[in-house]
């Protein structure tokens, strides 16, 4: 069929299980087709076609609201309420988000970016539709690894203790976005499908069959009703959690779908439905993506899979890695933890390497940040890599655990600052307003994998304190830097200098590079610092900046305010050294999706807005 | 015997179980005695009596390392490794600390203040003892209440699913600070002494009994440890998290628990031992005390017990849940949340009046904060109250699921500002620093009860976005307010105010009082204003500050760094407008604990210190 022209799921109740056969065929084609032109999250999706089809089947959306954890699984479900023909925008700028959002359809009840947080979001709903004496069920698809995190088990421990229900989907692919770790999934997997469960399902199953399907199909008789009672489960972890449990189902089977979750709509207490996907199912290569390739694609030709390129460019976090694992060639002490990124992070290699001092421990940051506190305590150097914006997951594990204790560790964020496509819950500008005000870190921001790798030599030369290194998405050229090569804490680096330059420039990271191309390119009077330490800061050079009677220009891309800016704000205006300071970074708000330069431009610090300060600068200069 | 001649845990393994019981009668007596003296921690040291001479009894501390949740509940295990005599300066400046300290004692193997963060380190420090083919146990102690939050699930998972063997001694009191809330806790509740372990346990106590106790009782016969392998219990969510299980156990049995800490010692395999005890054991108010009142107690009489003070004075946290509680009744659309601080936040009386619209989550305050997101997500309209110092807990959930959606929601910021004998870990001086870079938040500090109630009414007049409401630990004057009087949003108050006046104080909270006492009894040329908005900030007056050339004084007794003078500092240099700025705060360290006028003295923010401060401005300004 032509899915564009779906306005909302109710056509599908008119159809039968072999129409909804071809729809989930004609879905995943859709996706397989579209996905890989704009690029986007493959796998997740393509192993909830029939869950979702299911779900819109038996639930009547907007009046029962479905919440995807984390959203980037909710492409079919974006399909079966009208957006269908907004894919080719899909992750741009002003087109259509890669996860939930409420103001893109009222089928989007929630939104998030983040893990873990759809059942403490449904707890909260299915509570406030109890006490206004509302209608509707709330149903929660959450993964099994988005499940392991802590968050996730707090909100099922407090689902088992209240009335409120919520129906909780477990979609069980044995996968977060790489293979997944702890205890429970292996229990996960030993599971079994239990005989009473087997029973309830087979005689709903050949009631499905008699009847004709349609609106009521799931209108059950008294009979069946009486036996759901007697057939649920309580059994498992959930049944400990006060939960009843139905499984585990084949997700990919409408049969069993539709009889689990009539059957969930049926009873009047919160109850997992735990269903087995395929994560990439109908894509091979997805399929038998150990890794995660599949899980974020780039852009790629879907008749061949995606393509290892050859490129004079090497992504940061690999940079990051490949010097890591030098490091731990040459000091047996040094471990490495991540938390569940080890494709993201660029770990595979290490992770193959040194198995026994590298460690995966799922989507738990809180955990992962206080391990690494506990094995830095017993004198272990670790080596924490985590996205930025999933860091702020893990502030008090650094504060109370890591910094309040001075212990001595390198915490590699990446992904900090913008990263595109991700949109608002990814960005990672955030990090610095965060960190800074914490004692005892001292934070790095690098302007090139020279400078990178001489900081992480630093840290394992000194290695007495915890270290912050950020490093952005995207690509760098590598550059080769033996690990006896360091560099002095705290200090910056004057890139054009000339003391009767009226105007310099203070910026960090890659942003080094382009505003050094500009100003030699123009031949301006313009010094340019390298402020490599966010903390602490260069306090000589400042000294040094106010005897020069220096215009300042702090160009950042990150969250102005608590940036290094205001740091310097505060440095100059507690020494009563008067200043005049220009500053650029993104203003008190959050920034939309879209590609870096179209978001650099829409927050107005794109280079070409410092070019134009700049300019504006220098020419009032010479006015007066 | 006399407790104070204990010098490290050797002198246990001599005794017998009769003089272990006498040991733990005398332990009881001395917390009784001295912790109503000094205040402190007081039931839930008095329910691990048993337990925490147990586990000295057959661990050997320390190269065993015996660790406890949160660390609260080590006075036993403090007394026990030589620091009996110390009690006196208990919680007191450079005294014995509150909680586990790595620079007090070689025992003290690790240290928090914050809830589950023992089993994450635990796992590091197992890892890190593998790794170095070390030997020694790694012993955690933590609290049902402190397993069932977050953090803790990610570390029984992750542990289940690796090699390295920790001990786990659920100490189960079915309380966390109060009443215990959540699915798992009815389950622990429900839970029987299964007739295997039943089994090993009479094995192993009637092995116990014909030998003489001593150094060598629990090297076990061969018998007894083949018993072990088929005794432990795969069973409960444990077992589903991959880890062996012991218990339950009468945590005030040593028969009970010497056997079954000899059995996990024996066993290769990380073991979860469950052990049942009465928090505030010997102890009969503290035993019945279900609201927690005697978790954490000032001074007071051990003979009479805690008596309600009558007080011309009420805690700030009252305050709060009394106006509150008047909103409750007015709007019915208003819910109350707490993370297991019913007793501390002072909402029993909501909670008894408004029993369906009062939510207490547990320790889980990640949970805490995106369940109220989602029920503002469904128009209600949450009240939230937590600690500052665990508000670190919720950093993401506050920025990327309350303000980046923008619900509204008033979170309440208990215990903001230096708190004293809890020291570092539990200070609220961090929250202006992280909170204030996150877009949406309004973010208010009262000077006093009037005020506060109109903040609170102003909030729920416009519920348009997140209000971030801080209040001190420590008690007000109550004033009348009623329910129709707001206050302007962003607004400052001039306090004493002379466009004359050379010097502006600017402050917030009850520091206003201080100063506009201090300014009036010395007549100074000293303006005060009230900055009671972090955010946004009054620009209006800010500018008019500018116009009347005033020299700026900004007092203030949270962290420096990221606080009201930095966000002061960046908005005068973003214009371009040069002020003169003193600023008072607190450094880039942690502080220590103490009563709050020695660490103000020790930080140099006292009053003292600003009129010091004040003069010295002043006597400058006449000079020049």
């Amino acid at each position: 069929m032509k899915l564009e022209q779906i306005k909302d799921p109710q056509f599908l109740k008119q159809m039968n299980i072999e129409e909804l056969e071809e729809l989930a065929q004609d879905i995943r084609t859709f996706i397989i087709q579209n996905v890989s032109q704009t690029g986007g999250h493959f796998s997740s999706n393509l192993g909830v076609v029939e869950l979702t089809i299911a779900l819109h089947y038996i639930f009547n959306s907007p009046t029962d609201k479905i919440i995807f954890d984390v959203g980037h699984q909710s492409y079919v479900h974006k399909i079966l309420t009208g957006r269908a023909g907004q894919f080719s925008t899909l992750r741009q700028f002003h087109g259509l988000s890669g996860f939930q959002k409420r103001k893109e359809s009222i089928h989007d009840a929630w939104e998030a970016g983040h893990s873990s947080t759809a059942l403490s979001a449904s707890a909260g709903m299915a509570v406030a539709r109890d006490l206004n004496h509302e209608k509707g069920e709330i149903i929660c698809v959450v993964g099994d690894a988005a499940l392991m995190s802590g968050e996730s088990f707090e909100a099922l421990n407090y689902l088992g203790s209240i009335s409120s229900k919520v129906i909780i989907i477990l979609n069980d692919n044995n996968m977060s976005i790489s293979k997944n770790v702890g205890g429970l999934s292996n229990f996960f997997s030993d599971v079994r499908m239990s005989t009473q469960y087997k029973n309830a399902r087979n005689n709903y199953i050949s009631f499905l069959s008699k009847s004709n399907l349609g609106k009521k199909v799931y209108k059950m008789t008294k009979k069946i009703k009486d036996q759901i009672k007697n057939n649920v489960i309580n059994d498992h972890i959930f049944g400990e959690f006060g939960l009843d449990y139905i499984g585990p189902i084949n997700g990919h089977d409408f049969h069993d779908l539709l009889s689990a979750l009539a059957l969930a709509s049926e009873m009047d207490h919160s109850v997992v439905i735990h269903v087995h996907t395929v994560k990439g199912k109908g894509y091979p290569l997805a399929e038998n993506d150990y890794y995660g390739v599949y899980h974020g694609v780039p852009p790629f030709d879907y008749r061949e899979g995606i393509r290892h390129q050859e490129s004079s460019t090497i992504s940061w976090s690999e940079v990051v890695a490949r010097h890591i694992e030098k490091w731990m060639h040459k000091d047996e002490d040094i471990v490495t933890i991540t938390p569940a990124m080890i494709s993201g992070s660029c770990l595979r290699s290490i992770f193959e390497t040194f198995p026994d001092r590298s460690f995966d421990v799922g989507i738990a940051e809180e955990h992962a940040m206080t391990f690494a506190a506990g094995l830095s305590n017993a004198q272990k150097k670790p080596f924490i890599t985590i996205y930025s914006s999933f860091l702020q997951r893990c502030y008090d594990q650094i504060n109370h655990d890591i910094a309040r204790m001075n212990l001595p560790c390198l915490i590699g964020v990446d992904r900090s600052g913008l990263v595109g496509a991700d949109g608002e819950t990814h960005h990672g500008v955030f990090d610095i307003s965060f960190l800074s005000a914490i004692p005892h870190l001292i934070i790095m921001s690098p302007k090139d994998a020279q400078e990178l790798k001489k900081m992480i030599n630093t840290v394992f030369h000194h290695f007495d304190s915890p270290y912050i290194l950020r490093f952005p998405k995207g690509s760098t050229e590598d550059m080769n830097v033996d690990l006896d090569e360091g560099i002095d804490i705290g200090t910056w680096e004057k890139i054009i200098f000339n003391d009767n330059n009226p105007l310099t420039i203070l910026t960090y990271d890659a942003k080094v590079y382009q505003v050094a191309q500009f100003l030699m390119q123009e031949e301006l009077p313009v010094n340019l610092i390298n402020a490599r330490f966010i903390k602490p800061l260069d306090e000589k050079m400042l000294d040094e900046l106010f005897d020069l009677h220096q215009h300042l220009l702090i160009y950042e891309t990150d969250l102005m305010t608590g940036s290094l800016g205001s740091l310097i704000a505060h440095y100059y205006s507690q020494r009563h050294m008067p200043m005049t300071i220009d500053y650029m970074g993104i203003d008190d708000h959050y920034t939309p999706q879209g590609q870096l330069d179209e978001l650099l431009k829409l927050e107005h610090i794109h280079i070409d807005d410092l070019k134009q300060t700049v300019k504006e600068i220098l020419h009032e200069k010479r006015k007066s």
